[in-house]
């Protein structure tokens, strides 16, 4: 090597150990120094670059662990490169890093279900959603019209959301007795989002949520993945059980009840007002967030569900959740979290770090829903709806599972949670209706121990389809009794 | 106290512990046991509770912890709670539960600069978006009308999208030479949701994103709130420099290099095709995912950039983002990730579990734009009136900060980065700007190093509104320059 030996530049940000390795990978990668190409002695090296020898030892060390080099006993080091091995060994290994990445993938048994939910071909004996043949097909279509001659612009809103929707959703509350403005009201993609919203603006890493059990939650890793742990708690017939939950300090300003107080999912409890308060009363001698998810309020059956815990509270502890996706369409993906101005604008802010807000377009379309009385007037076609719905599914559990099962009757929402009697296989029976083209939520994935549950939903399937499938359902777990 | 007291139920859930906490408890907060009140001895109470005494002791020190008991010497142990203490004393501390929550809230000037983008009294010379006054309103309305007689239900769309939507935009990218089927596309909500799921999905805590330096991200925690750590690296006049990228084994398998090939945010620079195979080897090499940004391709005005990165590559290191934001409606949120099908299932699953999937109203309406050529049709207009709007703000800089500062052409996308070579705070200017009512993006949101820039948009103000700004701010700098 000549006297004008390239030198790494001392004055750039670049560090000099890394530009020599850059310098002699480039070498042996574009061949000038080919497999088994004999390099300088660390001494030469050193001296060649102008550099401190301890400098060359680390570069050489980095060369080796990448393959590009090795020293021999005797032989010293070589250049043991060649371009084909590179490339066969070096491709990502997207398993492991999916594997280890931050947020965890969905049980399995859901991700099937998700998938089977948008399949045509099944009866959806399982799915909270509303049947399609209820959709406001009409109606959506004159808001959408309506709106065709107003857009203007369709740019980033507010983070907080549209600010006639949540005057339109404040208004709407107060029918719930929230009384709140619209600056406690933060629009999100659903309720989910306002749980991950929730969980990465209020919660810290080693925080617990207590819930009652069985839970949905227990299915999807919005808490999970950012280190929060799910803790079940009891649930009896008057909802979760506030008594179950632990006392103690180190729960503190780090954690949240979570709660579904009307027509729970999957339970389909409801919580009587003195529970209501008797957990208020608790959380706020505890410090505990209160989490109040009011997804299924609007769909009350026979009368109204009890006051929503946000409307009771005298410290403000609870963040409440409201969504238009199990009532008037999921598609839009609307929903809201009310809470104090603080909370929301916090939580917006976070919002808008991760996906710049809601659509503007579904914004606009719910806030036609709201604002005319439109959603009030749909919401009294739908309970009628509903009710006939419950009704069939009722009678055919009465005539088909009678002896096989039990059950209460919901005074709303979109579930029946039923306990099987009988001792058969859970897995083996969803599996079956599978077969048969029907399909049903089995217990376990509301968390372990609801092996011997299921749980169906009266709103989707259409009356025929829930006459043919329960009858079905008694055949099939009559005929796996009998095996076991 | 009697023979018959009360005792724990040792055969249910709830802990023996727990029980008699509760029941101390309920005893002093009813008043039964008022303030002054001397509890039993730790033995008596032991023996009445039929439970050992370290139990005993163990509630006795959780019940002092909460104010609700003391132990006085000689006098034993006391009631010294009353109800209006309690009350005062037991509120959330929402500050500090939203400061060690577990994502971090924006930058402050970024959450104002937000802020004063949503306000009209300014002149947006920051802005990255398109002007309203582009907006293809009747197209948009005619696509609306068009939809309002189809939408027969809107229910959850598949997790990775609406597939006719996820098929036009497979379609749409062959004209960018990147050839994949609908299954390699995931729909989301904006480019900014992309990055979320990616920084959830395929890293993981301690993982490094090696970024172009500035950069808008430095001012949002998307991935520093999940413990990924930014590593700003050079750019020189062909964007990112590679070489600059540290080697080392601790990067490989867990790094990602994050880049905006085509019309940078926010220096607008273009990265050349021989630049974008270097970096692409090198990311070969050593198993660095690569994420492409490439939500600025559309808005080319001289002609188009260099094939994406994602259509070079040999190992699919790539995960490409694209969005219509930018170019079409950012409320309309619509976003889309393209890699190979086991990431594209796996961030769809995430996407799942965070917000259930994309307004479905907002996935239809952008399938109608995409598959009828609407938007290619559009993409021409746009062009032209960016080209315009350039060259007028470009005369403008030229007319009034010609000695003051320094910048290039960019090629297409939205901005111009401008490097102030007059000793001024930017600080002090972007508030001198604010007070006249014009609204620029002050460098140092893209980095620290970058006091001395700002970032100027064409594409928002209107020609007036940007001969007007352009010329106070010559004058700002002039007289801010006077005065050091």
């Amino acid at each position: 090597m000549s006297k004008n030996h390239w030198k790494p530049n001392k004055e750039t940000n670049v560090s000099v150990y890394q530009q020599i390795f850059i310098y002699i990978k480039n070498k042996i990668i574009s061949g000038e120094w080919p497999d088994g190409f004999k390099l300088s002695s660390q001494r030469k090296l050193a001296d060649e670059f102008d550099v401190n020898r301890s400098t060359i030892v680390t570069v050489l060390e980095e060369l080796k662990s990448y393959g590009f080099i090795e020293t021999k006993k005797g032989s010293g080091t070589l250049v043991t490169y060649n371009e084909e091995s590179d490339f066969s060994l070096r491709t990502i290994n997207w398993d492991s890093l999916i594997q280890s990445s931050i947020y965890e993938s969905n049980n399995r048994v859901v991700q099937d279900i998700n998938d089977f939910e948008l399949e045509e071909q099944f009866i959806q004996l399982g799915k909270g959603e509303l049947s399609p043949s209820l959709f406001p097909k009409s109606t959506m279509s004159q808001v959408l019209s309506s709106i065709s001659n107003k857009v203007n612009y369709l740019g980033y809103e507010e983070a907080r959301g549209f600010r006639p929707l949540r005057k339109a959703i404040a208004h709407h509350l107060r029918n719930h007795s929230i009384d709140v403005s619209e600056n406690s009201v933060l629009i999100t993609s659903g309720a989910l989002q306002a749980l991950q919203l929730i969980s990465l603006g209020l919660l810290k890493t080693g925080s617990t949520v207590f819930l009652g059990e069985p839970s949905y939650l227990f299915s999807l890793k919005v808490f999970q993945s950012v280190g929060i742990s799910l803790y079940g708690i009891n649930m009896d017939k008057y909802g979760l059980n506030f008594l179950d939950i632990p006392y103690s300090k180190k729960y503190e300003n780090r954690s949240a009840i979570y709660c579904i107080p009307s027509f729970h999912n999957p339970t389909g409890i409801t919580m009587p007002s003195f529970r209501r308060k008797d957990l208020l009363k608790m959380s706020e001698q505890h410090n505990l967030l209160v989490i109040e998810d009011d997804v299924y309020r609007d769909l009350w059956i026979d009368t109204p569900p009890p006051q929503p815990l946000k409307s009771m509270e005298k410290t403000n502890n609870v963040v409440y959740i409201g969504s238009l996706s199990k009532t008037l369409s999921p598609g839009l993906r609307i929903g809201w979290v009310v809470a104090n101005e603080q909370v929301i604008n916090h939580l917006a802010d976070i919002k808008s770090q991760t996906d710049y807000g809601t659509s503007s377009i579904s914004q606009l379309i719910a806030y036609e829903w709201l604002k005319d009385n439109l959603y009030r007037d749909y919401l009294i076609e739908i309970r009628r709806e509903l009710k006939f719905k419950r009704e069939i599914m009722i009678s055919s559990l009465h005539q088909h599972l009678s002896s096989l099962a039990s059950w209460d009757i919901p005074k709303g929402g979109l579930f029946i949670w039923i306990k099987i009697e009988v001792n058969i296989s859970i897995q083996r029976l969803y599996l079956d209706m599978l077969n048969e083209g029907v399909l049903i939520n089995p217990g376990y994935i509301y968390g372990k121990r609801y092996r011997n549950y299921i749980r169906l939903s009266f709103s989707y399937a259409s009356e025929d389809e829930i006459r043919h499938s329960i009858s079905l359902l008694g055949k099939k777990i009559r005929s796996l009794s009998k095996l076991s």
